[in-house]
């Protein structure tokens, strides 16, 4: 196998995943709902703070979710106790979403009737980053018990999401968690990404957060009606 | 792009791999060579638990490593200061290493000159269950703050392993681990794997998990002398 052919049909993919990617954030924008993506390594935390983000912000908005897994509908199943409406997306072998998999996993829902749809990707730290899914904001999640290095030794998903949440907060003390030290290594691959700290096992941070992705949501809410 | 294209550029690299990896399980066998992986999740703790096993067993046998990450040679750096000798690959955005990278890496190394060989692959509970290296153990470390699904949603990756290993043992009670689940769900996907329990920040299970790793030279040294 040449190498240069594999990363022309890897482009050529790419390219065609930025174009729907590019109508599939037209259509959030006109019906303005506000799209966040999850991504993270296998085990920080992702599915049991969307249970409590779509918990929490469905008393007040309407929120809903989509959820990647390689195997199971085991998220799904979790995140619908929640009462939002929630899909699973299998993706078999594929290590991300990607845009197709998304507009095929709406093609049933209104999404005039959402404010908020949460979209959590597959666990892993290298193949989601280059997969635009369209959303309005990408967040990574970190857990302080994974080692303040991985914005070094997974620069590109950090590069490419917009806002950063260390999670397990309450295991901070027992594995000598470092935030400076992590702060610092965020802020050299992706200077200036607003970096948020929560706990849902003791439920620190939590508001802070909420506040935050409602806050964004009223800017680009703002900015669309400029 | 189609689909069957993309699955036929697919098939013919794994397939390149899976001829390089067979006749690096050669050369392996040949010079006298115990090749181990360490698979996992990002942030799992591979990179502590080798440096402990290159310190540990590099008492008694001659050790070294080779160690996978996108970027940074922070890792070979630390693994470094076990005196054994280590070298970096880094992948740039390949979520996984393959049989040509350990080729050339290992092309001005002896392999005569060693005992055990480890490879500490990408952080990613995925790309690399599709790549044989020509290991003769493939390890997926899993720790107990991931959650104990995982064997459910990355099915393959235990699947393609031989043994599993449970870090940050001193985290268990901390997050409510439950030991009895993960053991089910791994052996739901791989009946029979072994599956030992380690803790590199109090030393526990260190020493159980060396001697399990000198009993697999021991018995594949004798398999070969048949």
């Amino acid at each position: 196998m040449s190498e240069p052919r594999m990363v022309e049909v890897r482009r050529k993919i790419l390219k065609e995943n930025d174009l729907l990617a590019r109508s599939l954030r037209e259509r959030f924008r006109s019906a303005g709902v506000q799209v966040i993506s999850l991504v993270s390594s296998p085990g920080s935390g992702k599915t049991t703070l969307l249970e409590r983000l779509l918990t929490d912000l469905g008393r007040e908005y309407r929120v809903a979710a989509l959820v990647g897994d390689l195997a199971t509908e085991n998220d799904a199943a979790r995140l619908a106790r929640s009462g939002a409406p929630v899909k699973q997306i299998t993706t078999g072998t594929i290590c991300h979403l990607d845009a197709g998999m998304i507009d095929r996993a709406l093609s049933d829902w209104r999404l005039e009737d959402l404010d908020f749809l949460f979209i959590e990707n597959v666990g892993n730290l290298v193949c989601p980053s280059s997969f635009d899914l369209g959303e309005n904001l990408r967040v990574v999640l970190v857990s302080t018990t994974e080692g303040e290095d991985k914005p070094l030794k997974y620069p590109t998903i950090f590069n490419t999401a917009d806002a950063a949440v260390v999670t397990k907060l309450d295991l901070a003390d027992a594995v000598a968690f470092d935030l400076a030290a992590l702060t610092r290594n965020i802020q050299g691959v992706r200077p200036g990404m607003p970096i948020l700290q929560v706990s849902t096992r003791i439920g620190r941070g939590i508001a802070e957060l909420e506040l935050f992705l409602v806050s964004q949501r009223t800017a680009q809410a703002a900015a669309r009606a400029v």
